[in-house]
């Protein structure tokens, strides 16, 4: 296979005065153009990144892996990853899973023909077994095995912390509504905090969920209101179910925050232009997107990370409905 | 280069089981596999696709290119091309360009340095002659060049339409309001239509502007409400310039609908949560996208379009805010 060298000594001129031709530079003259061109023609050399890749046998190309990227939070997470990405000189191959498991399984089978460099996953589903530890890989929000570095929000003090502000706003009967998935989640953990601090403050609470598999609006909140219609308090482990128990609440006559306090958890409100402006945990996406990326191009370069689980500090931001 | 013939030879099996233990297959015997996987290292046979690609000078990736994938419009659009792509065998790159002009251009250099199959566009910015029209292109609601086809929801219909619905729903004075970007952009025909019905109708109606470059919501809106304070019909370009007008109008002390009817454009809202849900012309965005990959993978296969401007039907949608 001809090299930029043999391509630079044919036309009479230096490698870069080559790449400056590939690569469309202006300041290179019409002479040293063509002359360049003329060599690339007679040796057939192939200037590509394809070939490239064949050459040095490896991709630039990082695979994110998410059920939308039509939810708010995914891409805003996708926002920040690929400018972290475009900032090492990587590229991001975008993969809607849908949450199905088979999809995500596909995508993997693919990721691997492809020998994508790396993949950052946000997967809900039991996977395990099809992950290839050889490609680096970093997982958000979830523990995929042994030798996956997870990235994550610290989940628990989200949780203790919306009881926290519950209690200051004057909630005496808090609740937990959780939709779960498969696996183990480090979401767990945002009911794990909140049932700590509920004890340790000594409030009545209940926690309500379902599984996303058979989660339904109508039946959810349906039962909910009936087993605990006397609670003053919520924490949603989400904040789009944060403004559907709202949206219930209202049907029922509820009147937030007045007759409940409503916190929700990942701040996808990215403005103040549509109500209920929710309060909330807010997720350092951009910063868990950044540790991702950085932790992933870490591992790309065969440095072994000191942590199985990377957690990155949460924020209260005060909405609407405390 | 070892081809997988080479391989299937020396493991004296067929090239089909060659490819099924390449892809891990489940219906290939153990023996099998040794074979083929002993072939393969002794020939050091590179089954993967960068090699595939390199022998075929050909990319399944397609870019995609867009000012943020944070914004909930352009969000849903690649959710549906890359569903659309990836039926079809093909996968996305991801591309924010912050709509600056810059990256734009470093972001089309890079793919014709990694020969994309090709690309779908969403750009603002006087890009005409940075795009490579080697390379199939679409471009969504913009004009690039002669050679480059354009896929677009019917604006013009859509600002006919937001005028008839404002006058149906009793406006006397309308208003179009827009936030333009450089060059031509079908986006203008938005308000070319508003104006046509306008007059057709024969109601008042005046156009209030602004370049992005220099728009700001306070100055803008602070100038139109001076300039404009008797409207009691607003068609917003797009469904957050809408909401933007709500909210200052609402400040000013009116009430929507009451004193002012709204009308956006896009569709953004995919639920009925946060409110104002905005009466607006929806985009088609899921026929937009299937549409552009289609027209794209045309295009790549080498035939020649019957236009040059595709546009796809727009739909009224009824909020709050008539």
């Amino acid at each position: 296979m001809p090299s930029i060298k043999d391509v630079a000594s044919l036309a009479g001129v230096g490698v870069g005065t080559v790449s400056r031709v590939i690569n469309n530079h202006s300041n290179v003259t019409p002479e040293s153009i063509k002359k360049v061109n003329d060599a690339i023609k007679q040796l057939n050399y192939i200037p590509n990144e394809v070939a490239r890749n064949f050459k040095m046998q490896k991709s630039n190309m990082v695979a994110l892996l998410l059920p939308s990227i039509w939810h708010p939070f995914f891409s805003e997470m996708a926002f920040y990853i690929e400018d972290q990405l475009d900032q090492h000189g990587y590229k991001l191959m975008l993969c809607n899973s849908g949450g199905r498991p088979d999809k995500e399984v596909y995508y993997l089978d693919m990721f691997y023909q492809n020998k994508v460099a790396g993949i950052i996953g946000l997967t809900y589903n039991d996977i395990e077994e099809n992950v290839n530890t050889d490609i680096p890989f970093i997982s958000i929000d979830r523990h995929i095995g042994t030798k996956i570095t997870c990235v994550t929000s610290d989940n628990y003090e989200g949780g203790r912390m919306a009881v926290s502000e519950l209690i200051k706003a004057g909630v005496k009967k808090a609740a937990y509504l959780g939709i779960t998935s498969f696996g183990y989640s480090e979401v767990i953990l945002r009911k794990n905090g909140f049932i700590d601090e509920a004890n340790r403050h000594g409030i009545e609470h209940v926690t309500f969920e379902e599984n996303s598999d058979v989660y339904n609006d109508d039946v959810f909140f349906e039962q909910f209101f009936e087993k605990h219609g006397d609670v003053d308090g919520i924490f949603a482990n989400t904040d789009i179910l944060a403004a559907k128990y709202i949206k219930k609440a209202r049907e029922k006559g509820l009147k937030v925050p007045e007759d409940v306090k409503v916190i929700g958890y990942d701040g996808i409100q990215d403005n103040d232009l549509f109500h209920p402006i929710l309060t909330t945990i807010r997720q350092p996406v951009e910063e868990m997107a950044r540790m991702s990326v950085d932790l992933l191009l870490r591992k790309i370069e065969g440095e072994e990370l000191e942590q199985m689980i990377y957690r990155v500090p949460i924020k209260y931001r005060e909405g609407e409905t405390t």
